[in-house]
């Protein structure tokens, strides 16, 4: 009898030792915790508002993009029927209109055929960690606290993951080049760099232009790649935009990671990933990088189905191909909660010792620092006794601060619910603070 | 600077050896060289038939599933918008209407919990292999020739695939045995045998009952774990269909892998697969293959499009679930361009010495073996000189006899097509015969 079957069972020792690792139980977690609760009020996850859907919607937005396909390609009925229907391009079919939104919200000039369509970003950051990790040397860095698909998708693919800390201010230029210097002494090999530059996942945090060009300027110096990660730049807060690292990036240092699960909707699940970088191939010559992830991608899904692409086509179609257009409704929406989370925050809690938040002045998240630790356990007694819910950073560091601090989320509430919200969320750090008396 | 970037640019050695693996570009070339010569007559893509689709039945299938949302499950309109756009469960949402269609189509009795809804059977193999590929002592097995999407997902993973001959009557159960053994006595762990029992792509060909209960036996005294991927079984010919080996496993031996491309729609990109296998779980106990497989899922892919999801489960809904029902049309039309790709080859091949070809009585594929080498090259000549494409059986196996053998899909073409495409074949090897003389 072979070890593997015992008894027609299997252990978790005979299964890739990523299933034993908790950060892989982290997305089920934070995306089930909220059913679990359906009547505590949740800042837990990062989901955006959902009062602006409409089923309706998907119809209209699949015709819109029919009518694309005939009207400005030129596609018989036939051709329109068999592009939503069957098997397609690996590389997907709506790279065109994601070039035209490139550079309407975000002033990136990307060839369309530089563009990988994904199902969702997961799909994009494990076909790149995929390509980058050629053996057990190739050593992703990520700027800590980390989202957790990031840390996920290396682990699949057996990948080291070093994490650059960041302080309030930013990135810590300090730890990175530390991280670069032992990572080469041991004999590793630094590939990449992950970074979410605004509003960041999960510490609300934005960066500065100029340390997106020291990135720049270090990724060059030092020959990593930076992705970039970009889901929430454009929920703006009363500051201007930043501009992406990828549009000031004149060298194709930067792999940029499009999402459209927060600016079009999350049940299309369709991302993507502008990979401009030239890659020598033999024969074949000089290709894209895009067109080597495409092969990862065509024995990963095969492709991005048309149909949910066609939605998201929609969409775009229907605001001249600008999110920020399209997202007007929900930028206010988000910008009004953030602003009425930090009241909240400071009416409910300025007299209490040890407790402090950052102020981002867009996106979806803030984090708040706890006086006690404050991890799975203490979330779930919150939600039974308190009524409210929130993600432990613990689950995005694993450094000592994190596991005292809290990561809220005001997407998905409007302000009474998160005045409420932060009244329990008092109710429960008086609690820990009396029992740790 | 790192030798990981020069100029800007990378190497094929910068990246991960599967990008230098012919296998991975295979789904790419056989799923574009139909676009390549839009003008002759393919016999090559594994596609189903597209006649019958209307861009209406997307917006009817999505509508009918929001019903049964509202109406069987008592979902709020809230709460179907929710279902439909949001994130949402990582095994999927469709679940109890697959276990519907698996007892009334394949007699096999699943646990909705054990299935695992993902992004076409592609992702359903990447997660499968993933798990079981711990390190590189671990080895899939594939019956040969093998479908190109299992050997890609086994290098995305880095995992071993040894293959298992099969003859024109099936399975070499000889072969087999010495497989295992090998492996064994290499040091290595077969973990897993994949097979598609049922009209196979490439071959066409059916195991019988005899042999797949032999290959369940094997499986229990060997301790590995039977892969079976139906997505062709219910195409029948004229002959009753044959037992799933799921169906007749009462120990939990076989991993199921399931497919919608065929039966249902290839651009809404859903599969799944049904792991019943307990997996020992430290502190958590007992659970699910599937929950395990479920945790890499959401690594990968983080959920199957809801969307895409309700349009399979609207086909399935107004077909009371039988999938054998919604395709009566569809295995018609493939039964009778069967038997005219039979005739035809007679008529035209007959007097042709060193030509002969297998007789599937249903499905789409069957093999024709020729006097000389029919490769990537050679079948571009025929695209070109004669009109008429197809698809190299090199792209399925490394031996010798298949470099000589080609596969024919019967499944886009109409009768008339056949046989013109068959008598360009003729053509065709009339000009390799005579130049090879």
């Amino acid at each position: 009898m072979s070890p593997y079957v015992r008894d027609g069972g299997l252990s978790l020792e005979d299964l890739h030792v990523s299933l034993s690792d908790p950060s892989l139980a982290s997305m089920t977690f934070l995306n089930e915790v909220s059913q679990r609760y359906p009547k505590a009020i949740s800042f837990a996850a990062g989901r955006p508002y959902e009062g602006y859907f409409a089923v309706e919607d998907v119809h209209r937005y699949i015709e819109r993009y029919c009518r694309y396909l005939k009207q400005e390609l030129g596609h018989s009925d036939a051709e329109v029927r068999r592009a939503l229907f069957q098997y397609g391009r690996t590389k997907g079919i709506i790279h065109e209109l994601i070039a035209r939104n490139l550079r309407l919200d975000e002033d990136i000039t990307a060839d369309p055929e530089s563009i990988v369509v994904t199902v969702g970003c997961q799909e994009a950051m494990v076909v790149v960690l995929r390509a980058l990790r050629t053996d057990e040397r190739d050593v992703l860095m990520a700027v800590s606290p980390s989202y957790v698909g990031i840390t996920g998708a290396a682990r699949l693919v057996d990948m080291r993951v070093a994490s650059v800390a960041s302080g309030d201010d930013g990135i810590d230029f300090d730890a990175l080049d530390a991280v670069v210097r032992e990572t080469r002494a041991n004999g590793l090999r630094p590939r990449a760099l992950y970074v979410v530059p605004d509003y960041s996942n999960p510490t609300g945090q934005t960066l500065s232009e100029a340390d997106r060009r020291r990135l720049l300027s270090r990724s060059r110096t030092e020959g990593f790649l930076i992705l970039e990660d970009n889901p929430y730049g454009l929920f703006r807060g009363v500051r201007e935009r930043q501009r992406t690292i990828k549009s000031m990036d004149r060298e194709r240092r930067v792999v940029y990671l499009g999402s459209f699960a927060k600016t079009g909707l999350p049940g299309a699940r369709v991302g993507y990933v502008v990979a401009d970088q030239t890659v020598e191939d033999g024969t074949r010559g000089v290709t894209l990088l895009a067109d080597q992830l495409a092969k990862i991608k065509s024995m990963l899904t095969v492709n991005t189905s048309p149909i949910a692409q066609a939605v998201v086509a929609g969409r775009l179609l229907e605001n001249d191909c600008s999110l920020v257009a399209a997202n007007t409704r929900e930028t206010a929406l988000y910008q009004d909660n953030m602003r009425c989370a930090h009241d909240s925050l400071t009416r409910h809690f300025e007299d209490v010792p040890g407790v402090s938040w950052n102020r981002p002045d867009g996106g979806l998240f803030l984090v708040v620092d706890l006086p006690f630790a404050a991890g799975d356990e203490e979330l779930e007694r919150c939600a039974e006794d308190h009524e409210v819910i929130w993600t432990p950073m613990a689950h995005f560091a694993a450094d000592e601060r994190s596991r005292r601090r809290i990561r809220l989320s005001v997407s998905q509430l409007n302000p009474a619910e998160i005045d409420l919200g932060v009244e329990r969320l008092r109710a429960f750090v008086d609690d820990c603070s009396r029992s740790a008396e």
